[in-house]
């Protein structure tokens, strides 16, 4: 079981068996950063064969790489699927790196985005990290044939989407959990955009999903293939920085294929992820050929 | 899926959706522990439609009732199989409660016994609470028929191993993961049974599993219908406060059927807890008729 080892530089500080694979967590200085940044991986046993599709998971505000990894469940259905999950930081961290005592701003709230503004700009380039620095360490060190996802929860929702509309011959698909689909017009997205990219909101449609679906059909670039979206009913957030009915709206008008479902009962928790969690990986592998 | 409201003087300070069940936190105040307790309830969709089996689960040192609720990835095999799940916490807590600096006793690490010495004895009663006054609050509260079983890890093993050996009328099965099985020898289990129960030994057989199996048969009682066990060979603990090889022994001595894993690769964590789980929820289901 035990195939994969970090490579010079990197270290393994968790390595846990787990549904036959091994869920670890390995720590790297990131040049980009500027700060050491660890990451969640799991390892799944089909990986001794050859190589696996890899999931990239965004997270959201407040977390690190250890809840989703401890709380979501992925490990049996990545098991069972063949799929290497990646679960990064949310932001930078560590002494020097900049911060606020709000817990939607700083580290522990990224956002995904490079940010332009002091003194945010010396160490957040969270977009940067998740899409080439992170990617570019993880697929040298594993067995891998090029095919990647994306998904999120909430503030990681709106990084899976921003990155995949983006990228979109990256990422073989993108799904996303009760994600900030517009944040240039919600709280949590507003403050952010503000800190990190400045008052000139021109500035942050290359960070908001609503924007770029909408630039992408204005500039007469073909929609993504398909975007999977779980929204809880009974989320507390919905309405206020979750604005699900927007990014529809702008999808509709946009030509942009997606499948937004909205989940009666369920709130922002691992507990609504969870839930949802092996459609959404099962829908990932079937668009990865897993 | 709104079926189950607690009893008047319980309170319900969480409720997720999950797995189209419920994941609740009750609160309520235990005069035999003379605090307020609190415990997970996972409440599976086959609620709505009558009677569902309950598996008690028993945590491990350091747990609170929210470890396995949010780690263990039960919901969806309980989901599944149709089981409710109802985790205690592993000690009385609050102020005025006895405690100690150190994370294997007092508050955190209850060992479910009832305590007899100062100062434990004012509020440790974690036997009686988990075998009576908690099952007697929850199956009032749900639709019951009378089906339960046992299962916990490390600490939590112990006591599922005791509770069911002590109550074999009580409890459908038995299983756990990576239990103290025998507490008197180990480093463990001799600090929790001397500072709870006193110097004299005799008066820990109560609550030791190797001394209550080989009792079982020394009076001419039968054994258990079976008893399962997973541990992890990778156990920091094995060797030290876990002794699978002491338990299989007596059990073979005594004529207790038992079925023991040894599993390569896993530790003690709750990443070899999630990945057996499965196993062992269908193992109790099959054995509870559900």
């Amino acid at each position: 079981m035990d195939t994969i080892t970090p490579p010079d530089g990197v270290s393994r500080i968790e390595h846990h068996a787990c549904f036959g694979g091994w869920q670890d967590v390995w720590q790297h200085r990131s040049p980009l950063l500027g700060c050491d940044m660890r990451f969640g991986l799991y390892l799944p046993p089909q990986l001794e064969k050859g190589p696996c599709p890899i999931v990239y998971w965004l997270s959201g505000l407040t977390c690190s790489e250890q809840n989703f990894i401890t709380k979501a469940g992925a490990q049996r259905v990545a098991a069972e699927l063949g799929l290497v999950v990646v679960v990064p930081d949310t932001s930078p961290r560590g002494e020097g790196v900049a911060d606020d005592e709000n817990y939607d701003l700083g580290q522990g709230a990224g956002f995904y985005v490079n940010a332009t503004e002091a003194p945010w700009d010396t160490h957040y380039r969270m977009y940067d990290y998740v899409v080439a620095e992170l990617p570019a360490l993880v697929e040298k060190a594993l067995p891998f044939d090029g095919r990647r996802s994306v998904m999120g929860h909430s503030m990681g929702g709106h990084g899976a989407l921003v990155v995949a509309l983006r990228n979109p011959d990256r990422y073989a698909c993108a799904s996303a959990f009760a994600p900030i689909v517009a944040p240039s017009e919600v709280p949590w997205g507003r403050k952010a955009l503000t800190a990190y990219l400045g008052s000139n909101e021109a500035h942050w449609a290359a960070y908001d999903a609503c924007k770029l679906v909408a630039a992408r059909a204005r500039e007469g670039r073909p929609p993504l293939a398909e975007i999977l979206i779980d929204q809880g009913e009974d989320d507390d957030f919905l309405g206020v920085s979750l604005t699900p009915e927007r990014f529809e709206a702008e999808c509709a008008a946009a030509g942009q294929p997606l499948t937004l479902r909205r989940q009666p009962g369920y709130d922002h928790s691992y507990y609504f992820i969870a839930s949802f969690l092996p459609e959404h990986l099962a829908w990932h592998a079937e668009r990865l050929g897993s």
